[in-house]
């Protein structure tokens, strides 16, 4: 039941100093999802040990080149490798035209691959299944840019054991148990679902902000999240060039985590002047101390959780 | 006045074992050029310390993936380097197209790429100046291919310093001695240009045989070469799979090397079915003891010499 973050590259848009540029690979349960798919996206995949034939779905951020050039590669070694199951790539508009180009020189794929334009202006969920939702998150950047908001679904109620036996407890009254619901017993008496469950885990979230200028009004959208990628092209050293080329500073990127009350902040798409990269946390850390400095082929996971009483 | 190579990837298409898809940098003297251009290209160019914007030339034996993915980053790369001197990319017809939908998301280039068609099928010089030339040598695989032949020109020979005062000769009767020139004297005395010239040196020579079936053809066009890469996608074991993909097997391209009669053999383009390489080597040095394993961010270095009497 892993909730858990894979850097695959931290770089800005000119690679440097041996960063990769950006991708990241999130684990939900037993699903990874490929977010950004940057040059050596594929290699790094190798070199971190991520199950790439277990990549059902890409999410890309938007159409410049550190954000997608690994993309072409990655789909001709899962042709190569004799994949067969549907990939689905979900991006800003126009992606497809820009990869269909270099694909035609494969001639006939051995598996489909489904393009899902996504409308970078709005929250709204564009991808769910049975575990997990995920939401756009606009923002603003030289080009149509958003983010993703991946948030587990509720889970089912663990129910007590030793309460089934108590009460006698029927199989379609198990089943209202595990959904949250009061039972009333054959006597009249009524039993709080509280009490027949243990206490219920939360559900876990990850935000990906991409590419952007300092943006607030992402975080309503994003409040809350347990784990925040935010991009931190620069420090304030370089705060009219973060304007300038609409990217963020770690010191912005911590305002946002602070007031979005996120779990973590993790940093990252470092501009090729910062070779040494301590500005970023000496920056952010006194605004947002849970913060954690990106690094390629770090894990970043989210422990489970129970709610509240 | 190096000449030496430098592996940037050794893998074959399907990149595994955290091998990179092939690309390869020649120095000759100050001259750096690129040899194929697969993903990530520009990353290992950065982790061997590659001088990346001394880059004039690109040489692209086909257009498989894996040998020319990484040039749009390397190429938006050196726009963000603020690059403006002119680029040349040599390749067999359809790489402006498969790059040109890529390129258009980067709107206007600060410096000009000049792209070069190639015909595969011949051995022709595609490219001179002063120092080398660069000849294409044809290739047999899948879709049209070629190698590329890189060969130093003849060296100005360098004349004895006490041969001027003892003979009196002037600055014209010097440069026919650089020449190679025999010089009669004012008293109808010859004098042999070997009598007045230090023991010449060598020019030197580096084949790049990129993707091909075992092709004796190319023996006499890469006749006495000092370097050769060959590729090696596969040993014995898998000879067939070599003959159904188009691509060689150590043992063949080690016979290649011998029968041109090459100074070494440098082998690569290994399949992803080979986590250990020790095969390659096993294979090759019975038939052909000068052979080198082809490994990334490795220099294989042509010494100078001088030409036998």
């Amino acid at each position: 039941m892993k909730f858990a973050l894979t850097i695959l590259g931290v770089s800005g848009a000119a690679p440097a100093h041996g960063r990769f540029p950006t991708a990241q690979v999130l684990q939900v349960q037993n699903q990874h999802f490929l977010i950004d798919c940057g040059e050596g996206a594929q290699m790094q995949m190798g070199r971190f040990a991520i199950p790439r034939n277990k990549i059902g779905h890409i999410f890309i951020s938007h159409l410049h080149g550190d954000h997608i050039f690994g993309l072409p590669g990655l789909l001709f070694s899962f042709a190569m490798n004799g994949r067969e199951k549907p990939l689905h790539i979900h991006s800003p508009a126009g992606l497809k035209k820009m990869t269909d180009t270099l694909l035609l020189a494969a001639g006939e794929f051995p598996y489909p691959i489904h393009f899902h334009e996504v409308n970078p202006n709005g929250h709204k969920i564009i991808f769910e299944n049975k575990e997990l939702t995920v939401a756009t998150i606009p923002l603003k950047h030289r080009i149509p840019t958003c983010g993703y908001l991946f948030r587990e679904k509720p889970f089912l109620k663990n129910i007590r054991p030793e309460k089934i036996t108590e009460h006698g407890l029927s199989i379609p009254q198990i089943i209202e148990v595990k959904n949250g619901q009061n039972i009333v017993l054959g006597n009249g008496k009524r039993l709080p679902n509280k009490e027949l469950v243990f206490p219920p885990k939360k559900p876990r979230s990850f935000a990906f902000v991409s590419d952007t200028l300092f943006h607030e009004a992402i975080i309503p959208i994003i409040k809350n999240t347990d784990l925040l990628y935010h991009e931190t092209t620069f420090c304030e050293d370089n705060k009219e060039n973060a304007t300038r080329t609409m990217h963020s500073t770690a010191a912005q990127a911590a305002a946002i985590a602070k007031r979005a009350n996120a779990g973590t902040l993790v940093t990252g798409h470092y501009s090729s002047r910062y070779k040494n990269l301590d500005c970023f946390l000496a920056e952010a850390k006194p605004i947002f101390p849970e913060t954690e400095l990106g690094e390629e082929g770090r894990v970043y996971e989210v422990e489970m959780k129970v709610e509240r009483g």
